[in-house]
């Protein structure tokens, strides 16, 4: 097979081709025919260890899925430029009309490390890691100088504080407001801890982040 | 098992784990402690029809994603404001030093739709969507008001243009066409029918997209 | 065995006299001795990669068939001038009495490459193919300066606009219109894929090309 | 599989694709990206019995078709009108360089019956098949009142003349006259037997057919 792809891209490609059912084929087709409904939006992050797909083991459909470094939601900011993330918001409430709106963040994040840990030159002239990261500018401090917690643990702590804070952030677009105060929208927030694959959920009465029990441990 | 999260979601977080093989559940643990060492970063679409490790069939810690509405690039713009899309080319290529950089377009967008066909109200007074797909109007113009081609031939059209308008935004940064230039990054587009699963991959010199060639066929 | 015939076409006519089983023969003596009634005519291109008794598999008998470059239908011109293809034409609806007509186009046309590539000089003083191609003259511009398609791109848009084009033009022919109109002619799109082998069919409302359907993928 | 096409020739391509090896598929694809690059050019008619691809057995790729109703060459005519048959001649002799041009006729012809017994009525208020016709008025006269020969032997001798009389105006190209002086190209005519699908090929030096002898006489 002659592409002009990475090798190893090319060779999965081969490999998702030659082990697709005629069932799923025909999932696709019915999916390009009918369009797509996903139920759900997820903002997961850029890390290639964090596919919202393979956690939550979705097929082809089910989920319609920002990512950008972080997992972050900017604020409702109507000024005339151009905001990646709440493009996606816009088109996923109002074109699509999601029911649920998931926050993924996860455990050693580079950009939450970033946040924490400002380089002493910023990655490139253009800052921009620099300038993204600064959406969490309200809320790093909270643990950014805190010398009673490990690094490790202001770590873990910002990226739970992060997910609430893009939560709140998701509540300041009007629409999504009121739908979640006529509940027809809800708001989720998760966090992965990638050295398991274990997922934590958050409570959305307390905010606190619980592990999602394992099946072998339940019933 | 009670979670907090939608329920499709929570059964399929629960096959995820009873899945995975011990072998797998080992490379978690190496990923967590060795950080993630992508040689590929994906520029892909929200859409939920489009998941990169699903068409690539890659697994954790391959492919570094960022996903936004339509798979666009935005030009190079040091201007202090935030930029989610240059953030992550920022630490794909700074901090993670990618070798490759694939925009991965697909049939269907609506995205591309908004661009050809701009709703009479935008879909929110903040009109996200409208702003952000405007970054396409050095290019739209190309087809959009072609009456000979019917709307979807508009429609494939642009998907197409806008994935090289993509590729030419990321020679605009600097590091990108310096690293390209001295040979040690690549830049792709392929561009996915979502009718089929099946993958078209551009070729480099003259920009066309051509069909993968299926493995029935290939030897 | 000596003809006059060049060789290859000497030692194919061999081959199929050889080949014919005895019901072929007797299919010969039946459609000389009651006269063709083919149901369909096709209007093809000379190009060599394109017969359309190989393409759709047909017997003698089956099928009426014009092939000109890039097989164009000229506008209805009763001028008294000789019309090739609009005689043809005529004595397929007129006196066979088709019932479908198809116009059937393919990729790498050398015809469409000429329209939109107009050599500096004609092939000829008489420049036979820059006049035929003028039929194109109505719709040709619509892609022929788009400098953000590439030239297979535009090449590939126009021989699609060409067949629709030349659709539209059988309309002007009044019997063809009035057949359609009550039901008893109906036209036809197809674009072949010469890489391939694959047809793409025309949608009748839409004027789009989809792949036929392969038959590995149909029950 | 569903497709816009009448049923008899969604059928056979079917079958076509179904029975293809895959020798056959890789000489498609070579003959996509190499070009076409065929020896032959053959005149034919439309008439559904006479494809030259089922009579002489070729391949794609192996001959460059034009067919119209009697397989007629108009005599050249550089007037700024547009002429099918010439323009396919032009890219036949000046772009792909043909070593061979083949005029094919055949019994029974259609269009050879129109010439000899005009219809009171012209077929449509256009008259395009008379006007074609009328290509053939310089030798038509030569037996159409002939009250000796009965009308089949009339109708044979003019499907022979008009042959001749087509490789004559093949002649008035100048190209053409100027390759055949220098031995660069070769003119030939022939005429199938459609009730029989024997071929009789002309004797180039005194234009008679003779019948190709078949296999199981010869040797």
């Amino acid at each position: 097979m002659s592409t002009h792809l990475p090798d190893h891209l090319a060779a999965g490609y081969r490999a998702f081709i030659a082990a697709r059912s005629p069932a799923e084929r025909e999932r696709f087709r019915e999916l390009a025919s009918s369009g797509q409904h996903p139920s759900t939006m997820v903002i997961g992050c850029c890390d290639s260890r964090t596919a919202p797909e393979t956690i939550f083991n979705t097929a082809p459909g089910d989920i319609f899925v920002v990512r950008n470094v972080a997992n972050l939601v900017p604020p409702y900011e109507p000024d005339g430029e151009y905001h990646s993330t709440s493009a996606a918001l816009e088109f996923a409430v109002h074109a699509l009309k999601v029911k649920h709106i998931l926050v993924l963040g996860h455990g050693g994040c580079g950009g939450i490390h970033a946040a924490l840990s400002p380089a002493a030159e910023p990655l490139s002239p253009g800052d921009f890691i620099g300038k993204w990261m600064s959406l969490l500018d309200p809320v790093a401090k909270a643990v950014g100088g805190n010398s009673h917690m490990t690094a490790r643990e202001r770590q873990s702590a910002l990226e739970r504080i992060a997910i609430r804070h893009s939560i709140a952030n998701l509540r300041t677009f009007p629409l999504i407001a009121e739908l979640e105060a006529a509940g027809d929208i809800s708001l989720h927030g998760a966090w992965v801890d990638i050295s398991s694959g274990e997922l934590w959920s958050m409570d959305p009465e307390t905010g606190d982040f619980e592990r999602a029990e394992r099946p072998d441990l339940a019933d």
